[in-house]
């Protein structure tokens, strides 16, 4: 589980520079807690639950033709998850990937399996921040593995079509139950980029009725928040696209066009973010026009003070010089007359300004 | 129908997260009225019309061999919908996609039907708003299906065109209408790319010669109308390309000719949305320097000013001391000469500026 | 005919919306006035020149083996266009395209015969407004009909070495003609494109030694003329490309090194106005910067100034006040002492700016 | 070895213009020391182990079936290189290549041996500079031979394992040999990758809270940086992508998916390059828009003080004037009211102010 | 021979405009010299040179089975030019495209002759100025024609490897040798890049110490010199590619793999204007932010000192009023005590500032 306002963190991955290659340690900052396994045996009649508290349990589903989804929720028990492994003949990089959690998303075709890395990104309500988890998926010709970081609710619904039978999902194989498994995760992204969309909206009003120092840390954190966005979703454009070609016999016709659907749904939300960054950058640029716009006002206040005030400063400067003789001094209109002077120049100015329009 | 200044909205397509896929509800914010269906059966010589009031009455006209178009206008009856798509054999996402109308441009071959999604631009001519309005095409092998959010006059001509029986429309098959219809809704991208291309032209005057505020919102607005006319037409784009390459078997050859004139068409619009951005970013340039150089003529005032009246008013300072002994106090003469050094300096600085052509 | 300092006018097309397809009208704006048709057919031996003032008049010339070009100028006389249309026998489609003059340069071919769409650009020499002529051509198997939207002396180039039978022109195909007729417009890019560098490099001038509100307009201008120019030449690579590249029967290898060298010079057009563009957007970086050195020249101006004579006016002020008890104020010496004390301050101001080089 | 602030050095293959190609100098700038060559000959039972002094001592591995590794650090002596390269059997251009340090990296195929051109990146841990060291590999049948500029520890890793005999690297060939080489490269690019990453996010604070001058310098510093690591690592994703397709037949297929799993790696380091870059330009974008701020905040003091005293100080000129008669000179309550007068222009102004939230 | 700093020349192209194609007439502005032939036959035996006067000598070279290189210094004598491409037997395009010296860098097959036209570079060492030469190469079955604009001594390095005979160059055809003809043209691009990149360094101190005025002119200088070393490198890299692909039957296989390396080279020369190119934006970037820097550090100043001395100012002005009573007065104290204000008040406005670290 990798916070996203930074870049994602690939600091385990470095540390392991220079050990042999192979070495499968859990590299994400998820807290410790126990591995929850469940595993699923269903056809359309008949479904099996088991919380299976060892590899081997598992086993026995492998036997069966009927589809069988593993879920695997946890991975800080390496010595479980290497036996996992070794119960459904994964390879050494695939498990050294399930445990690496800072993988970029792909599809690798290992002929006898299909290994997906996937990110779930979930946003915290209240920030905004994004939580980028990895997610696992390992499709095989009847059985289907998925890893995760940590206990999530998040195949919620997927489990509860499974129990209900209701739908397709019983009906169909493995390749189906992953396509229900990225649509959960796709829809994800959708709620991601839509409030992200929210606060985009909401920070337009702000940047154009009063620009502040927060609204620009705000602008900042949002790019970010993009950022770590795109490249989760580029990535599995591309993931999807290729299971849509049907590149893998392991994927029915009937099932790739679901994976179309999907892969639309990919397309749209790498425009909404796309279109979000464009909005974005235009934000910046009003911000910053914003505030020019703001100097611009501040000067025109201050030069027309001092173009109004230090003539007729002056004038009673001059007045104020202890010359002698100067015209007017003993005079009783003297004074009048200097104060209507000033009042003239200063008028005079305002009314320069006014016919500029900078008052 | 959505407001397209902001954003597309997704947001019902977001609630939908963690339901089964296929549920299918109409996800638009259309105000609800009764859905209007008109069915049309055609050839050169006859022409039968019907409004009917449920899915049934339309499958007669599935027996005939001669084109049938189905309009159907709003979206709300989801149980018409689904009797709808059952009858003309639609496959559940096809059902969905026509629904959820946030969809994406696109076509999607599925043997017996091409299903096209396309967007409708609607700009509202006073404050140039843009909706966008979701139209679905399924374009069998004698029939025609259209959805559309609302009930509109969007299609009059083509209708027109087919009571007149004047024209191709009569003579050529469901393909040769589907390209009517689309020509119709590329018409409209027409206007709308137009319409921003003159306030952009209206928008270049005032920025040069009084930018404001306002100004700098407007450019914003126009951007955000530009990336949503943008979204729309680069993904149709596509549509017509594959439409006009023949790469299904239910377009005919003689009427890709005409496919490839609205391709044509798209691709114009996409250069004037481009060649608009471009501009519009210019204008953003355009309107920072115009500010920038406001910013320096109202520097010029301000400094002209203060390095006019500040030595003069030191002068003046200068002999307001109230030192018993200074030279000239009791002479005639010193105020006039004190008078006359001011003046030199004030002019002497204004002569300068001017050489600076600061005034 | 337009202009294309803004971008280039569709409303005619808009305003067709609605109308069935297919509808013929002259779009451009160019003034009415009659048509001119001139014919030639000829082949090494022989020239035949003709003024028909009908389109049946022509079709004498289609039952010739020899190269026949048709040239037609003006096509406000949508009659006329018509019946041409129909003794060459084209389509519907490309009746309309001649006519609609804002179609974007292209190439279709239609089997019987090619149709291409050029932009002759024409640069105003005083203000250098780029004007945009659509230029249609039909090249069939030994005819060429070219299309202008008014009389013109464009061609005369070419026209001149048929009559004078000197160079390949009379010894080769239509082909061969279409590349000449291509060959001339093309030149006219260059001229076009060297008259903006031409225009950029004084501008370059005049931002780097006095930067003023009409150089901000001017480098406007030429972003504008610059995207027009871009938006005629970029289509037409591709087109040349095609003709280069031999799709077409119609185009006989011996002719198509001809097109290599044409296509080739486009290539160049299409880098000089890119670096055109790049060289414009520097110029208005520089401009910005130059604005903001002067800023930064008026405010060290406004700073010397103030910090100069702020202290002494005060000093000044302070022997100013009327207690009866200051220091010096009775003493002989006191006002010298006093004006010292300013002049150090100043000089002192001074030397302090002159070490930061303010001054 | 280079440093990669400025942009890398090519002075070397710029002295040699002129010269016949094939001329081989060492161009580097590696301080000058004695070539340190280590071989090794090993299979899964038996390992060889040679510090060979002359070329001729290595050609005896070459006979073994087994694979064979030729570490060669240091390139000053050319005679020495003269003589692997015979032994070897390498073309003058790959011999010219190996001391030409200044080559791009890349992958090249001849036949009997892969040539393959990396660059090893080393960053100061005290102030951040990049060093980049090429590193050649040459892949035969059987043996692999590695140039390195200097005698370094980069391959210790690798050595170890060799020695240690753990691993698939004694079990494997040399296709397997140059992967684990080339990881060890990879895993360094995501350390220099990492600590970029987390000085941009240290930058991130100082920007927001207190831009400086330095703040700048480092910005332009961490882009050089950037600028470099980039140039090293998209042609190296090339070079894998080459390998992973395997293009070549001395790449086994079991080899390819490692060359696949560090292709990935590749593929995310450029990522992170590319979102560090964007993050950068975001971060200059913060530092210009804090100054912006700054400014505006520095004007509004200037002008909240200049607004409240020049009224203010005007008044207090009026009332110094020297004319003889001015009203309330005389009177008691003269000054006071004078100074409540200025108090509530001050007063008014800064409540003014307030309103606009300036102060 | 054309200047680079502004964009390359292309006038007199611009005025053949209306004269048939394939008037071939030098367009470069090189200064009329006597052109200088020299032509040389040689195998790995012997060597003859000649520096005929005229076409026809030369072609007595021609019926030899050996290499014959024909180096034309000097394009003015067109009459020589034209009998020249006679004897070889050269197309007309051929002709014309060496003569008008604004050619893009190109390679055309004419099937008996390869066609490749080049720019070499040449920069003046004090101002920088680019100078961009075309040369055009001819390679045929036995031939190499070069043709330069002026007497040079660029080739200097091949002649003197032809007459010594050491090196591959005898014993290789004519494709080596334009081989190593291109070599000598791109080691100079490596030379012009380079000093950019020491420019470029240069100007990294002075924008960050000092930037000026002048530093902008050199800023768009370099951009420009940029630009044009762009224009001439990018099509020269798609002319090697095609070479090192083997296109044409006129180069072998092993010439192949050197045209592989030089390739390579133009590669690097790429990637390094590139990067100069982002370097030097970079730069700009900079400059603006130093200029903001240093407006902000003004403008603090003037606030600074405008603080301080408007308050104290104002204290001072309020006891020039002539008022018969104020406070303070006619006490011995009053006037210390006014000054023990005023200096509480500067004092503390400076502490103030000191805390916002504005001093």
């Amino acid at each position: 589980m990798k916070k996203a306002r930074g870049p994602r963190k690939v600091r385990r991955r470095a540390t392991k520079a220079g050990l042999p290659p192979g070495t499968a340690v859990y590299t994400g900052d998820a807290p410790a807690m126990p591995v929850r396994i469940t595993a699923f045996d269903y056809d359309q009649d008949r479904l099996e639950t088991l919380t299976p508290d060892s590899a081997q349990a598992c086993s026995r589903f492998l036997e069966t033709r009927s589809p069988t989804w593993v879920s695997v929720e946890g991975l800080q028990d390496s010595r479980l998850i290497q036996q996992i492994c070794d119960v459904f003949g994964l390879h050494a990089l695939t498990h050294e990937d399930i445990l690496n959690v800072a993988q970029r998303p792909k599809l690798e075709d290992f002929g006898e399996y299909l290994f997906i890395v996937l990110d779930a990104l979930d946003q915290d309500p209240v920030n905004g921040d994004i939580t980028v988890r990895q997610i696992s998926l390992v499709v095989g010709k009847n059985f289907l593995l998925s890893f995760q970081e940590t206990q999530s609710e998040l195949f919620k619904g997927v489990v509860d079509a499974i129990h209900s039978g209701k739908g397709r999902v019983r009906k169909e194989g493995v390749d189906y139950l992953a396509y229900r498994i990225m649509d959960v995760i796709v829809d994800h992204y959708f709620l991601v980029a839509d409030r992200l969309s929210q606060r985009i909206e909401a920070l337009e009003e702000v940047v154009l009725s009063n620009p502040a120092r927060e609204t620009l840390e705000e602008i900042y954190h949002l790019k970010r928040a993009m950022l770590a966005t795109r490249r989760s979703v580029w990535p599995l454009r591309e993931v999807l696209g290729s299971l849509e070609r049907g590149d893998s016999l392991l994927v029915t016709p009937a099932t790739r066009v679901f994976f179309r659907d999907i892969y639309d749904h990919t397309v749209s939300v790498v425009e909404m973010v796309e279109s979000n960054r464009d909005l974005l950058s235009g934000i910046h640029d009003l911000y910053l026009s914003s505030l020019n716009n703001k100097l611009n006002e501040v000067m025109k206040v201050l030069t027309v003070i001092a173009t109004i005030f230090m003539p007729i400063t002056f004038i009673a400067s001059v007045y104020g010089m202890n010359f002698k003789w100067m015209p007017g001094l003993e005079h009783p209109w003297g004074f009048p007359i200097a104060v209507a002077l000033m009042a003239c120049v200063g008028v005079g100015m305002w009314l320069y300004f006014r016919t500029k329009s900078w008052v």
